[in-house]
């Protein structure tokens, strides 16, 4: 691996969006492993250009590039800086393997109700289908979210310590930001406060947010 | 990793969902690699025990453990096995790079839509909600296929031979059994019918066949 790490990122995003897009779990990743990185920006209010799908096949960001591979999907990218970095991963086969499971819980077994109300309530918001669908949507991530709370308790992390999985989790629940779902969970809240308290992350998110300003800063001339 | 490989699964699944539950992956997995394992079957008819939330958080199947370690998550343990077989993945930092886009991209840019699609036309069937969300969500998803399409254009895999992210990517298809996008999209059917072709998954999905009827032969006693 050498020393340049470059992830695709948007230049700009809605406000719903915003620290909210997928290359924030990348550059977190980045951060915990102390690897510096550039974001390579794509304009956000133009067509992705058809070049863009052999990196990344749906046109989506992240995807990522450095001096070993090239490659697309937030979990993936994280898992390959996890490899890399002790701070993300424990060295040892059982710590790798809790780590991995945690990544993918987090995003096919908790995300996936997260983005279906996400469609509910911002991008289908008003139509008749979305108010139906949100009273058993929302009770059914409540029971999931309710796991992820009882699997925590009264510990600080998902496993006894903070590893890619929490980096994961985390970002997944920022997304409920708008909702009372994390907020009505004391154990959750806790635990999304706790990760969202580490340096890296404050760095991350700042690299975010501080693309999208530099964005407007510019349209504003 | 010692000997013994152990999944956790169904002792028997309603119709609609027979040969498509999650052990499927793990089997697969562990016959691509040629590892001996067993099936430890969980009652489908009862609650799962309390004790059965510390192997997998979500109550859901498959749990899986070895002489290593002790994990959850379809796509996590397909990667753990991944790791142990050239069959599943190659040796190479890009090789494991790709493969693993493939397998997070199957499972959180893929199978949220059509685990969508099931809600409505499964779970939820008749429900007006069901009714007006179907058209729209067809049109995403076939999109979202469309891309997988026109990445594997007139190549027989996703990268240049077969991964663990095709496994994952063809048990993900095979959600979408009862509808028409599959079919009518020939390079993805053919992509579909190439990968289930492999003996391994054939011997995979007589595992998981072969456990539900011998509940069925013992009920019907």
């Amino acid at each position: 691996m050498t020393d340049r790490h470059e992830v695709t990122a948007f230049d700009w995003v809605p406000p719903f969006a915003a620290g909210l897009v997928r290359d924030l779990r990348v550059r977190w990743a980045l951060e915990e492993a102390g690897l510096p990185y550039e974001a390579r920006l794509l304009s956000a209010r133009s067509e992705r250009p058809a070049a863009y799908f052999r990196e990344q096949p749906f046109g989506q960001v992240p995807a990522y590039r450095d001096g070993e591979v090239a490659m697309f999907e937030s979990g993936a990218i994280v898992l390959h800086i996890a490899e890399r970095s002790e701070a993300l991963m424990p060295r040892n086969p059982q710590g790798r393997a809790r780590t991995t499971s945690w990544v993918f819980a987090a995003l096919n077994s908790v995300e996936p109700l997260v983005s279906e109300l996400g469609a509910v309530d911002i991008f289908h918001q008003g139509e008749e289908w979305a108010r139906l669908r949100r009273p058993g949507l929302v009770a059914e991530l409540g029971q999931r979210l309710d796991r992820v709370a009882d699997w925590i308790g009264e510990s600080d992390y998902l496993e006894d310590r903070f590893t890619a999985g929490d980096l994961m989790m985390t970002t997944v629940l920022r997304n409920l930001r708008d909702t009372d779902l994390v907020s009505e969970r004391p154990v959750l809240a806790a635990y999304q406060a706790r990760c969202e308290a580490r340096p890296a992350f404050g760095r991350a998110l700042a690299g975010q947010m501080g693309d999208f300003r530099k964005t407007e800063a510019s349209a504003a001339h």
